[in-house]
Parts: C-alpha cells; sequence; structure tokens
C-alpha cells in the first residue's frame, strides 16, 4: 500500500491547480479536499497549514477523513516545494529533467513567475500600478522558453507551476474582473495586447499546456469564473467600507 | 578537463557565501571574481547578471578572464538555484540528501528564511520596524532543525544558505550597525536576547555550520565589519540628503 497523500487544494489557486497537475502526471493515489478560501475550516490553520495557504498536504500516517487530519501525518506547504516532492517521490513521471542546466531552467522559470510576474499582476490588478511591469515581467518569462515545447523540453513542473497563473490573468481579464476602478473595457484592452505578435511565444507555450489531459482535469473555467465574480463584490465592497472608515 | 564555472561574488552577501560554501564542500574547480557591490563595473550587467546581483555564474563556454566574459558561457543567477545545481552537478558531495521528506525540510528552511526571516531584518534593520517579526521569524527556522546536527541531517544546501544570513544578522547586531535612528547600544541589547535559552538550539546550529571548514574558508569577519561600517557611513549620508531634498 503507498503512503497516503491528502492534498488541501481551491479551484481558484493558480499553485493549488500546479500541485494537482503534477500529482496527476505522476498518477498518483490521492485525497482532494477542496477548502472554501473565504470560509476556512478553523481546523485547517490549526491541524493542517498555520499559514492557512493552499495548497497544503498531508503525507503518511493513517487514512483518516481529510477533515480530521491525523497528528502523525508530515504536514507540508509552499506549492514549488510541493512540486519538487512530488517529482521525488514519483521519479517515473520524469517531471524533471535529469540534466542540471535544464532542471536550472525550469527553477529560473519558476522563479521569474514568483519574484516579477506575480508582485506586478498584484500590483496592477489590485491597485492599478502599471500594467507595463505585468508585459515586462511576462517577457522575461518569454525569454526563458525554447523556440517550442516546454520550458525544460519535456513537461515538468516549471510548467505545472507557471502556466496555470497565466491562464487566470486572461481569465481575470477577459472577464473584466480587476480589482481596482479600471475604465469598462480596460481587462479587454490589454487581453488584446496580450495577444499580439509580441507574446506570441507565451500563447502559444500556455495552450500547450492547457492542452495536456492533466491540465484539463484540474481546471473548470466556468466555476472560476462564478467564484472570481463573487469575489470581486466581496472585496470592492470590504474595499469601499474601509475608504469609508478612513 | 571540466566545465568551467566562474563565480561572482562578494565578501558582504550571505547569499554568495553561501555558494561558496557548496562549491568548497563540492571541491569544485572554479574561477572567483569580487563585485566591489557600490562600485559594479558595466560590463557585470551587461555581460552576466542582467539584474545586477551577486551571487552570479558562468558555466560552461571557453576559458576567459572573469572580466571579459564569453557570449558562449550560460550566465547563472538566484542563489538557491545554483545551490541545487551545484549539488546536482557533483552528486558525490551529497549536498542534498536523497530522501524526498529531508529533501522537503531543507528546501523549507530556505523557504522560510527567504520570505520570513530577511524581510522582517531588514524592516527591523533598514526602517526599524518591531524586531519581534525578526524573533518570530528565527522560532520558526528553529522549529525545523532536529534536536541536533543539520537541519536534513547530513550538511545539505539549506545549512549553507541559511547559517551565512545568521552570522551577518548578529554581526551587524554586535557592531550597532543598525540603519535606522536606534538607540546607542540597541543592538548588543538585542543580541543579548538571541544568545536567550530560547533561541539556544539555533545558536548551536549556526555554530555548528560555522566549524565547517568550507564556512571558515569563505568568511573574514574583520573585512565584512570594515565593510559594513564604510557602507553604513554611506547609507546614513544618502538618507539624510534625502531626508533633507524631501
Amino acid at each position: 500500500m503507498s503512503t497516503q497523500i491528502t492534498l488541501y487544494t481551491a479551484q481558484v489557486s493558480p499553485y493549488a491547480q500546479s500541485v494537482e497537475i503534477v500529482l496527476y502526471e505522476a498518477k498518483a493515489k490521492y485525497t482532494r479536499y477542496e477548502i472554501d478560501l473565504r470560509n476556512k475550516p478553523d481546523w485547517f490553520a490549526a491541524k493542517v497549514n498555520p499559514i492557512g495557504q493552499v495548497p497544503a498536504m498531508t503525507y503518511g500516517g493513517p487514512e483518516v477523513p481529510p477533515d480530521q487530519p491525523s497528528a502523525d501525518s508530515l504536514k507540508m506547504r509552499e506549492s514549488i516545494i510541493l512540486l519538487e516532492f512530488v517529482a521525488e517521490l514519483f521519479p517515473e513521471a520524469h517531471l524533471l529533467p535529469s540534466n542540471p542546466v535544464l532542471r536550472y531552467k525550469a527553477r529560473l522559470f519558476m522563479d521569474i513567475l514568483k519574484t516579477k510576474a506575480v508582485p506586478a499582476w498584484y500590483g496592477y490588478f489590485l491597485r492599478g500600478e502599471p500594467v507595463e511591469a505585468v508585459f515586462s515581467a511576462l517577457k522575461e518569462l518569454q525569454a526563458v522558453l525554447p523556440p517550442t515545447g516546454y520550458v525544460a523540453g519535456d513537461f515538468s513542473i516549471a510548467d505545472a507551476e507557471v502556466a496555470p497563473f497565466l491562464v487566470r490573468m486572461s481569465v481575470m481579464l477577459e472577464s473584466e474582473l480587476l480589482l481596482f476602478d479600471a475604465k469598462p473595457g480596460e481587462g479587454n484592452a490589454v487581453m488584446e495586447i496580450l495577444r499580439e505578435q509580441q507574446f506570441e511565444r507565451l500563447t502559444r507555450y500556455t495552450h500547450d499546456v492547457m492542452d495536456r489531459p492533466s491540465f484539463k482535469a484540474t481546471f473548470d473555467k466556468d466555476a472560476l469564473v462564478d467564484t472570481y465574480k463573487k469575489w470581486a463584490i466581496i472585496m470592492r465592497e470590504e474595499k469601499r467600507q474601509k475608504e469609508k472608515q478612513s
């Protein structure tokens, strides 16, 4: 019998989808538990991840219901570290190339996402900071890609990490779900630029990842848009209340 | 003949020392080039690392003088990714354990340093934000350590990454080199707390890493203090000029 794995995840989170993608690619047997991020159960921070974020994982210990985690399992967090862990646990899935230079490229790609693209996107999406920082981060990601295929040749954890974020960015733009006081149509105007020739390589790459069964099986666009819309209403209301108070 | 490695480094940088430590542990043949971080040569950003930070590495290509980097070498950056690269390039040095759970622990340790301890320290050191955030980050690091020895059993890249930062923090506190308007003696008062029983495990751990030949060979405390003192004078003057202008 294989060691038990429980993944605490959420449809909206790109990082949680990343881990679901690699578990699918690895044909891992695991229990999936959806956490409502706007209404987290108390036991989640208390017994699984003190930081309260998804993805989180329990590994080992007895088979228990996910909402009654055992004290005897290892509690794990941080998407990139979980991806490396899954890749090492299932070496036969070849989720990282064996060549050190290609592994470097895969990790650099994830690092650019985390340190450049994510902060630039949140600056734009939440606070209306210049969208040029997003374009510049996306070009930096694009520059790491080879002319065709995945970032490190074969599909790897780096593709699982980066593509779900890029896809969610597009969905938010197309659905005009920007949380600063954007002009109507701004999201689609930015999306038009991202469809230009200057981002052609990154667009093609993103579609290559989206075409994989592992992506399709772990992604539900309609459910995502529904949740984003609900959140946008709540978050805009919270913002209004805050501005009223100050 | 082995593939050429050139490391662009700086005595002051904990992350640069981390890479020097693992290259030493791996008995790697490499060329060391010191970058003056307050006066970087133009070719460094142009030809080695566009971000201008150390550590940076060139790998492969012809043997060339470090200040005339070849277009044919791979240009590499980001300390943690470089550490993983060196560990994979020299597997016989066992710089990461083979057990996936221990590898997870090593990577989580590095992640806590990067996402918790470093921001907390800079908040305190540069802007006088509450030192409690530093204590809390250090306790989080300490909680990952086993009762004795290194974070993942045998010495690993995670120890090489974390200890140089902890050591520099102590040196700055003992030398009263805090860049906000701290009261005289504040650095040593904080250091006293770090010497208490509550941080005993982390202190012992740090000394274990400092005792290794690889740490000793890549560390010069007197030179470090000299540089910090020079920088502190320059940075305080820059701060004063800025405040004058606004």
